[in-house]
C-alpha cells in the first residue's frame, strides 16, 4: 500500500528534493524523472523507479497505477503525498504529478558492446545539460547505442537533462570517459571516429560512413581541442551559410546523425 | 561621451531591465541583445543598437568600443555601468559586461520577399523561446531567408530566443501571422508548403522539394493540427528508430532543412 506523505521534512520527500542536486545524486546513486509519459517509457524499457511519488489525481490514471502497484510489487516504495511537495521536489511551479526516483546504471566504456548498433554519439565537454538530454533524444530517434561524454560534461541525470531527453535516459546507453580512456578504448576494436570542424575540408554530405561510427561533438564554444581533431579518422565540414554563427552544438549532433544514418540507406 | 549611471533607480536601467517583458518590449518596440559576440554580429549585419550598456571592463575591447562609439555617433544612448545593474538588466548572476537595446523589426508577412531565398521556416504555435531562437540559427546556417511565426508563438525577441538565436536574430527575417493570413499569403504566389507528420507515408530523404520550399514546424507538444497537415503540398516521414520519443521541434526543423539543402546539391 502506498504510504500518505504531506510533511516536507519527511526523509523520503528530502530525499527526491535534494536529487536536484549533483552531489546528492552521485551519493544516492539515483535520479529524477517526472511525468507519466517519461515514466511510461522508462516501464517500456524495462526501468521501474525504486521510489514513486504521485498526487491523488495523478495516481487516477490507468498508467501511473500500473507503475505505482508495479514498484510496490517489486518492494519499492510508494508515498502520496501533496502538488505543493511534488512542486518542490521538480522545482517547478507546475510539476508533474508523478515522478519517480530511479537507480543510475553503471556509465563504464566496459559496459559498452559497440557492435550493438551501428552508430554511437560522443561529447567532449558539453556544459548544458539541455543539450545532453537533447542529444540523448536525437539518438534514440535515429537509432544510435547510446551517448559517450568525454571530459567534465554536464551530468546526464540532472533534472534539465532528464527531461530534455523525453525518456531517452532510458533507452540509449550512457558512459563517462576522459579522453585518453576514450581513445584507449575505441582503439581496442574497431570503430570509425568523426568528428565535425569548420577547418575541415570534406563535405559531411560526400563522406564514407562505415559502422560502428563514432560521431564527436566538441564543447558549446570552443568546438574540439585540435589534438582530438587530430584523433579523428574523418573530419568533416557542415557547410555554413549564414553571417551569424555555426550551429549549435545539438543541432550539429542531429544533422550529422541523420546525415550518417541517410549515406547508409 | 557615454553617460555613467550607478543607480537601478536610473529611467534608461529601468527601462532596460523591463525589456525581458513580452509587455514592455511590445509597447517600446524594442529588445535585448547581450555580449560582444551577437552586439559584433548585430552590427556586421548593419544593425546598431539605440540604447548600449556597459562596465568599465566591457568598454575596453576594441570591437566594444567600436559599437559604443557607433552608437554615440548615431545619436544614441551609451550608459556605463555595474556589473551589479547589467546582471539585473539581463537576469543572469554572470551577465555579458555589454548589452544592446534594438528596436524590432517590422513581422508582417508583407515584407518578405520569398523570392531571395530557397528556404524559408515556419513554425506553428511554438511554445519555447528557447526552440524559436535555435531554429532561427539553424536557419542561419542553412541558408534559410528567415523564420515565420504561425499561430500563437513565442516572442521571438524574448531574451531567451535572442541568446539562443546567437545573433541570427539580426540575419533572419521574421514574421508573424495567424494560419489563415499565412494560407492566403503563401497561395498568392510561388511556394512548397513541407509539413512533417509521423502519419505520413514518403520518406523525408526521396522527396522532390522545390524552392522556395516552406519548411513547416508544428507544436512540441500536439504537432501540426490535422487540418494544416491537409494544406501542405507535401507530408514527409523522418523515420524514428527508437523507443522513446519523438525528435524534439528544433531538432526535426534542423533535420529537414539540411536534408532539404542536401537534396538540392
Amino acid at each position: 500500500m502506498a504510504r500518505e506523505v504531506t510533511a516536507f521534512s519527511n526523509s523520503t520527500v528530502k530525499l527526491l528534493r535534494s536529487l536536484r542536486d549533483k552531489k546528492a545524486r552521485r551519493a544516492e546513486g539515483l535520479f529524477l524523472a517526472e511525468g507519466l509519459r517519461i515514466l511510461t517509457e522508462a516501464r517500456d524499457s524495462g526501468r521501474l523507479p525504486e521510489i514513486v511519488a504521485f498526487s491523488a489525481e495523478g495516481a487516477k490514471h490507468p498508467l501511473a497505477a500500473g507503475i505505482i502497484s508495479a514498484v510496490e510489487a517489486a518492494g519499492g516504495d510508494a508515498i502520496e503525498t501533496t502538488p505543493a511537495i511534488l512542486s518542490k521536489m521538480s522545482g517547478k511551479d507546475n510539476p508533474q504529478m508523478l515522478l519517480g526516483a530511479y537507480r543510475q546504471q553503471g556509465t563504464s566504456l566496459d559496459a559498452i558492446d559497440r557492435s550493438t548498433a551501428p552508430l554511437w554519439i560522443a561529447a567532449q565537454a558539453l556544459r548544458d545539460p539541455g543539450n545532453i538530454g537533447t542529444i540523448l533524444r536525437t539518438g534514440d530517434a535515429v537509432g544510435a547505442g547510446g551517448l559517450i561524454l568525454i571530459d567534465d560534461c554536464a551530468d546526464p541525470y540532472s533534472v534539465e537533462a532528464v527531461r530534455a531527453s523525453m525518456g531517452a535516459i532510458f533507452t540509449q546507453q550512457v558512459a563517462t570517459a576522459r579522453w585518453p580512456e576514450f581513445i584507449a578504448w575505441l582503439r581496442g576494436g574497431d570503430g570509425q571516429l568523426v568528428g565535425t570542424s569548420l577547418k575541415a575540408t570534406q563535405d559531411y554530405l560526400e563522406a564514407e560512413y562505415r559502422p560502428p561510427c563514432f560521431l564527436l561533438i566538441g564543447n558549446e564554444q570552443q568546438g574540439l581541442p585540435a589534438d582530438y581533431e587530430g584523433e579523428c579518422d574523418l573530419l568533416v565540414k557542415i557547410a555554413m551559410e549564414g553571417r551569424a554563427d555555426s550551429l549549435n552544438a545539438a543541432m550539429a549532433a542531429a544533422v550529422m546523425a541523420f546525415a550518417i544514418r541517410a549515406s547508409w540507406r
